[in-house]
């Protein structure tokens, strides 16, 4: 029977720069792990590409799929949806190969319920501050919006409960060695290798 | 309050390769931890220096600092003791630096008494999963030597238990990498920076 590959789970509250992570990670050669692609109603942003960044599906499509149950998660952010097929997800770790998600906070906490041996990072502001800066340095949004982002980043810091892991996003390159070396790790840990030693034993 | 630095403890079979592997790990340039000289009443072998590969110390020394509870962990092996001073351990830890141990596994398991909350690697040999191989393809060798080899196999796979993670020395560099990879991931662990995290909010 194949091994199961190992479900990674990257989340953190909104702009700390999962996106960002997520995309320098999977720039890079050594990579070990296939990208589950999110499915969104919210518009494409320039440059953004249908079945690349996302799958842009309509608000109607959408609520198709959650209604025949066919997303391992999905949240509403900002009048917006976003979820993770499911079918991908179970037939790539099926094949035994590690995937890798890159969500909301929300739906990391439904994926946890479904997948409590996943492997859960928590990406994780430098600061409060330095969010803040984040967020008002993309120019695009009021004070209020800010402020409201804000308290929602304090209560998704106290969500980091949840997690196995916690990266500071410092610096994208830090964060991205950190997070392959958690995967890494994360193979070698006792509970996930002990079982091959043991069945090669009963399988004497 | 300064944060405690993170004991590693690198062990594993007799033969497997620990010390080879732990001279590696040091020769690079990237690593930011501290070597734990152990200590021996065994004779210097040709080219060993006092204080750089062992303390030499005679059996009457060593029996003083078991007695005045000076050592972390200590073993008797073929007819020599070998040990870790403590005061060493203690006070680089307190320092916020990370210690690396490469002891027998008597020792560690002394160590795992100790300090629970340490980083336990065991090196597994490679002829582990070479084993499960040679029973899947049975027919080259004779049943006697394979069962020889499980036996020994299973005796190296309990010793398992007690650690946190698996590392197999397939290649010196591979291993390596594992265990620099699982330093760097412990220390994002969640149950190791949450405090730092709880701080933040209580600070702002």
């Amino acid at each position: 029977m194949k091994e199961e590959g190992l479900l990674i789970v990257l989340s953190g509250p909104s702009g700390v720069g999962k996106g960002t992570v997520r995309k320098e990670i999977f720039s890079q050669p050594d990579i070990n792990f296939e990208y589950s692609i999110s499915m969104t109603t919210r518009l494409p942003r320039e440059g953004e590409v249908d079945g690349v960044d996302y799958f842009f599906k309509t608000k109607e499509e959408f609520e198709q799929l959650i209604a025949q149950d066919k997303l391992l998660e999905y949240a509403e952010y900002v009048g917006n949806y976003y979820g993770t097929p499911v079918d991908y997800v179970k037939q790539t770790l099926a094949s035994g190969k590690d995937v890798f998600l890159e969500i909301e906070v929300q739906g990391a906490k439904q994926v946890r319920e479904k997948f409590p041996e996943g492997l859960f990072i928590f990406l994780a502001p430098p600061s409060l501050s330095e969010l803040h800066s984040r967020i008002v340095n993309r120019g695009t949004e009021s004070d209020e919006l800010i402020r409201g982002r804000m308290e929602k980043a304090r209560k998704e810091i106290e969500m980091m409960n949840l997690y196995d892991y916690v990266v500071e996003n410092d610096q994208v390159e830090h964060a991205c060695e950190r997070i392959k070396a958690i995967v890494v790790a994360e193979h070698c840990r006792l509970n996930r290798v002990q079982h091959r030693y043991h069945k090669m034993l009963e399988g004497e």
